[in-house]
């Protein structure tokens, strides 16, 4: 396995980490992506060599050196990233690849997606690049926040905090969607891949990566349709028990089937089969952007469990309720408090209270939240009790917070996750990223919290059944 | 109808629109509700007369004039709030009858919802109410943002701006999710009713009287169970033509059902139940509470369809297909470009761009969004073509943006609503504002925007049905 890794980390490394990078294609003119791609990579901060290729161009584009071919470029540049036409796109990797090319990245679409022409062009394109790594075409490129490297033509992205999750989207859309979801969630990304038609990076190829890659804790996976879904899963399930890996795959109407077929080039399968599928690999699923979000969330900031068993307490019924609905339905346990934390949690209760799992305290734990740190407390030592949750309405800047420090410091001491659902609007995302700053993972809505929790414990069985696995 | 029009709008005017009103528990101690309580009336500027009321005060509580006892304020209060311990609700709701009260709201829980002997309290209340309209108990009260009142415990909802949908929630806490909800969809709030253990007013009575209060376009209802559901679905039917009503529901496990009964007191039925007898009275149904905000949004927005058919166009088919998928499932329909309208679009599309619908012009129509301009324009001349959607990558400011004042134009003159998929981090929620601002019903995720358009299909069918409509 150690060489398996050395191995793959040296071959995508001039993808992820390159010193040298040549944009073809690049511009002046704010009207061609060949601008939009120069300007994100500046804009980044990459640090390395970057090279502009133009035919038309003088000695410099956006006051990068310009040459009129790739032929004059040094040779051996680890990456190109080729902002042209897809009728000039062959030719271009051709010589690149020619001139010692380590990588590159084809935004442009009309390869497999559009029918047999297409299909033909995208198998010259993989004669022509050889041993070079290809993401894309039909793409919107890659981000590694880790290196500095934005070959995307979107600048908002390289402006992005380095974080641990990881991203592989077949759709460069979708996966706009779920950075857009993840910045909401307060999560940062580490290696963004809009993989597109896959001429010889595949998912599998990106699973296995990302799986040794140090700088990625979780990988997310948006998945439209697989060529060959046998081997992606066998080479999925190997990973899933060094590293978590969640897909978010969208089902397909027959109609949306063809929409999708002209999309990026794969034949839709049934939902149903990708599902089970799925998770007989070890790999969770998500219904959702926003679902995929909740559950990276809790795995980038160490929520897995030891065990099944979760304990629930609230100030407010009705959230409580929509959380352990959704997790009883899914096998989460609310484990009953054995005498003695019935007694310890007992003592300190407000009226009408009950000391069971999970927990109402009513509108005294609002004004009171110290009931919350005692309950956690007292729960958190009971040895069927893996992890805590606390709901909480945010105060809105009233003055009443719940106390994240006190909380994440029980959870420590106890070493089990603690979770909260602080439900507010997106206006008060400060108070989310103060209780996540502090290490208590947090979400505004019941909905996310309850996803998170179902996934690990989904991901508790996997854990147990992987040969070899550590617990 | 006239009739009941105007004896249900004066029957509740005393709740809703207070000339005066008495906050029974005021308190100067910000450990008790009866502090927030009063604060929160104070701070939302309540313009007509206000009492504190509290035996061991002396002539004022937070600047208002405060009485030892209930018997010694002025006769014919339009609204008490009670902020009292459970103990004491019934006695202090007797006097203010007496006293000629119109209205109450009861924060404290200790009733129906903690057994027997609860039950036996509510009764009690119930009689000492006599002809006073009771809100709770057990519930975080009522707003109502046009006459500035803020009858809950919690002052940051009074700062909220008003708006058109109204809210009535069984649980104060999902009642609060809701409103953090409709915040972050940059929608706002009418009447806010956290309706609790329905004392003497049933959600059947808030319906049919939101049908027809005219500060109200839409309501949305959060329902754990219904004590008589035919009555309350007999009654809701009668007014759906009037406006629409929306509602979520939680489905209970067989545990969960034994936290809700000690919730707000209600027997929860079955989810399968709920949602045939939902659809069947017209009332349309959302699975969380994204969905139901998401709904609200488009009707408060004036989102209402003639027709089924949807024409959608994107730069990136990702997101589309997530949208087109979930409709077609729904049966929204993307009915087929005319020969003429496929032909006027064929004018002006991008290389490899066919003039079908869902329309996908690449990457072309980010840059250069007049494109979307000119394919909504061809395609809602169409007959059969009902609204317009565009799925657009927020430019995160980097200065691409999508055209959202030509865009409602073109809906205004073509006299169908237009949709926006904006797909975006809250953080860029300005870009949201803007577009809404135009008249643009904007979503920044595929998801919001399909659960929109299912469901004010579903609505069509509803208004179509309906004896007497309009349309």
């Amino acid at each position: 396995m150690g060489i398996k890794t050395n191995t793959l980390l040296d071959e995508y490394h001039p993808l992820f980490y390159p010193r040298s990078i040549a944009v073809v294609g690049a511009s002046d003119n704010p009207f061609k992506l060949g601008f939009h791609s120069l300007a994100a990579l500046k804009a980044a901060g990459f640090e390395g060599e970057a090279y502009a290729v133009n035919p038309r161009s003088g000695g410099e584009i956006q006051g990068v050196r310009a040459f009129a071919s790739i032929g004059e470029l040094p040779a051996g540049i680890d990456l190109y990233v080729y902002a042209v036409p897809e009728d000039k796109v062959v030719e271009a990797v051709r010589q690149s690849a020619r001139n010692g090319g380590r990588a590159g990245v084809i935004f442009a679409g009309g390869f497999r997606e559009t029918g047999r022409r297409g299909e033909a062009r995208q198998r010259e394109l993989i004669e022509a690049a050889g041993p070079m790594k290809l993401i894309g075409p039909n793409c919107i490129g890659v981000l590694n926040t880790k290196s500095r490297l934005n070959a995307t033509f979107a600048s908002p992205l390289g402006y992005l905090p380095a974080g641990d999750v990881s991203v592989v989207s077949q759709s460069g859309g979708v996966g706009s969607c779920i950075m857009s979801a993840l910045t909401d969630e307060l999560v940062h990304v580490s290696k963004f891949i809009s993989i597109g038609n896959r001429a010889n990076v595949e998912f599998a190829d990106m699973v296995e990566y990302l799986s040794f890659d140090p700088d990625t804790r979780v990988t997310c996976l948006f998945i439209e349709g697989l060529d060959d879904a046998r081997e992606f899963l066998e080479r999925a399930r190997e990973t899933v028990s060094r590293k978590p890996v969640i897909v978010f795959n969208s089902g397909y109407t027959e109609r949306s089937s063809k929409t999708a077929l002209s999309h990026t080039g794969s034949a839709a399968s049934s939902e149903a089969v990708y599902r089970g599928a799925f998770s007989q690999a070890g790999i969770l699923r998500a219904d959702s952007v926003s679902q995929l979000v909740a559950v990276a969330k809790a795995l980038a900031m160490g929520g897995e469990l030891a065990g099944n068993g979760v304990f629930l307490s609230t100030h407010t019924a009705g959230p409580a309720i929509l959380i352990t609905d959704s997790c009883e339905r899914a096998g989460v346990r609310f484990p009953p408090l054995s005498p003695e934390t019935a007694e310890e949690i007992r003592q300190f209760l407000p009226p009408y209270s009950v000391p069971v799992n999970p927990l109402d305290m009513f509108a005294f734990a609002w004004t009171d939240t110290s009931l919350y740190l005692k309950a956690a407390d007292a729960a958190l030592a009971q040895d069927d009790i893996h992890c805590a949750v606390a709901v909480f309405q945010s105060g809105l800047g009233s003055g009443l917070e719940f106390p994240a420090r006190e909380y994440a410091e029980i959870g420590r001491r106890h070493e089990k996750p603690v979770f909260l659902c602080l439900t507010a609007p997106a206006l008060f995302a400060g108070e989310m990223a103060r209780a996540q700053a502090e290490g208590v993972i947090t979400y505004n809505r019941a909905e996310k919290t309850a996803s998170a929790l179902v996934a690990l414990t989904r991901r508790l069985e996997t854990r147990r059944r992987a040969p070899g696995s550590a617990r």
